[in-house]
């Protein structure tokens, strides 16, 4: 068993994504001949400024989530989206750990069972690694069963850890992280998300933060 | 805890959804006066021959799975749909049993765990039971220690009962009976869709069925 | 020539809709025993006030719009609906009149050419129905000298009628609605979405009307 | 009025499209200890030989089309896909010369009016120029009237000149492609995707060439 947090990181956007939403934005006004080296920043805030969102549709940003499978259930939910994500039936937990995720509310460190046994302080934690432990002899008994990994699954819990690589276009992640980033959100993907969003927040300013 | 069998039933569809395809797919080629109280079945054919899919999209269907979440995680992956499913986040579970789904393979009977002890012959059946009623346990005792629904539902299973209701139109029916009744599907998804993939064989034997 | 005007009819909507969306959106809560049988109209209410509007994707609306081309074009960017177009490939306008849509601030009567002659009163309005004149003339002349009907309609404007069978679930006819009924749309594409969503509002009036 | 041949040029791609395909794939068998410098090709070829075409979604290109109207409409009816086009409502033609698309199938030469009157060869070619010449005249004349630009674009002609940004992943243009490049499709859509399918067959000969 090993427990692990939950990240994410950026793998992919899109090249001058600023300088391609302009030129995607003007030719709708066929005003190209107003592209300066700085009109960028300038036209894109204005474009959002009127809800002109389709416009930030041709840049895309592709990122890795390291989640568990309570949050890429939600996740998916998404549709206007690309996701390709560790298989529960053609990855094999069988000879190696099993990794959970450990939720924010858990006060637990990255690691093995072993070195987590003196940590868990709260009953309510130790209940959570306990179950974990078990979800994982269980799994692993039905595979020395003759179960095969998309049967054993079965008994895997919510916190399984996953990896997700899932891409959206701007305008997408925007709607996203208005729903996922939200107080109203469940905490685990409010989580990752926020960090997601502070990243794009700071590589683009105009989009995703507050200039 | 309480075991049941996956199941699925339909809910509703598109009311004369041949000639209604029909009236669709003739606006194209505007051949409406062609239409007779019996044309309605040669059109559609002809059109699948052709693959002409899109005029079977004006057609919808929704169906209500009582399923696992394995079998919803792999599900919502199609994008073309409408769903709207049972929230771990919101339901809680506990002041009752909690609900599980038994597996094709697992050769158990629908009802409470005590009516099971005796049932289950193998190992794995046997494995698996546990397995059920260890996540119940935990689940209860982590709701006790203070956690909200949505914290200790992350020691439950895939094979946790849910229910969801799934609209999609005929073409992407067709599509999704293609994926997940084949051979290669995980064998849980592809219970159910067999079944209503003969439920509208019945209904609609020119688009679902060999007609 | 023929010169028509704009109109659009109801063709199928899901059956009790307001029942289905109740249906799915109480399976989110397991609230299904709350079903009685006036609880319908009160639920959806309280789903657009908290703005759950996904559980609305259950219904569906299929509706024909005659319209002119330069609508259709705008009317086909809404991506989650489904589509069939009278084709100006596969229909050939040679042996009959070519059928356009009046405007609605061009002042004429459905109709021949011949019946609108002394009706145009305004310059503008007749430098419109002679330009209609002209694009029928050269679209036959070009039929006569070879060309098939995709490669003469070349030549055919914006006012050109065409018909098209629009399906979209009651989430997305409310975005449509919202984008297509605001006076900063196209005064074509508002004034036949304004009829539906008066339709629509009389059908649904706690979806899409003040209720 | 100014005669142009229809082109189309590509805006951006995702950086290292091929790598970042193979991390995605990778991600669902956890096999990215296998990923090698030259590795992403094989593993791109084995996914599209399995038909595992959802990992192409994590790419994606952006084009610039200049085409006629009445290829747009076919075009935006691809509804995974982002779309900027040249406005007819905001963009003006009063003041310059129409623009219209030289058909493939007319013999005329890139230019104005003037430079063309002794190029025509065929009736049908005078008659589409003479056509052409005629939708302009009505256009101004309607703007000289006091129609708007969004009311006066009633008589201009599919043959007018639009500029569309057009993005969509891998996975859709390999669709788009297979549809629009065929035999079958309209002669002037399949001139601009032929060409830009060869130039995505010379990037990418493993995923649009035969490699």
């Amino acid at each position: 068993m090993l427990l692990v947090k939950s990240r994410v990181e950026i793998l992919s956007t899109t090249p001058d994504a600023l300088k391609l939403i302009e030129l995607a934005g003007r030719t709708c006004y066929k005003s190209e001949d107003k592209i300066t080296e700085g009109s960028a920043k300038k036209f894109v805030q204005m474009i959002i400024k009127r809800r002109h969102f389709s416009v930030l549709e041709h840049a895309s940003m592709t990122a890795r989530f390291v989640v568990d499978r309570g949050v890429t259930h939600e996740q998916v939910r998404h549709r206007l989206c690309a996701y390709s994500q560790e298989s529960t039936r053609y990855c094999n937990y069988g000879g190696s750990d099993v990794c959970f995720i450990i939720p924010p509310w858990v006060d637990l460190e990255e690691g093995e069972y072993a070195t987590n046994i003196g940590v868990a302080k709260s009953l309510s934690d130790r209940i959570w690694m306990t179950s974990m432990l078990m979800a994982e002899t269980h799994y692993q008994a039905l595979l020395a069963e003759g179960w095969k990994p998309q049967q054993a699954r079965s008994v895997l819990p919510n916190s399984l850890k996953t990896e997700i690589v899932h891409t959206a276009n701007f305008r997408e992640w925007m709607h996203i992280f208005n729903l996922r980033c939200a107080p109203a959100a469940h905490p685990q993907i409010r989580e990752v998300m926020l960090t997601l969003e502070d990243e794009m927040a700071e590589r683009y300013p105009c989009i995703f933060g507050d200039e």
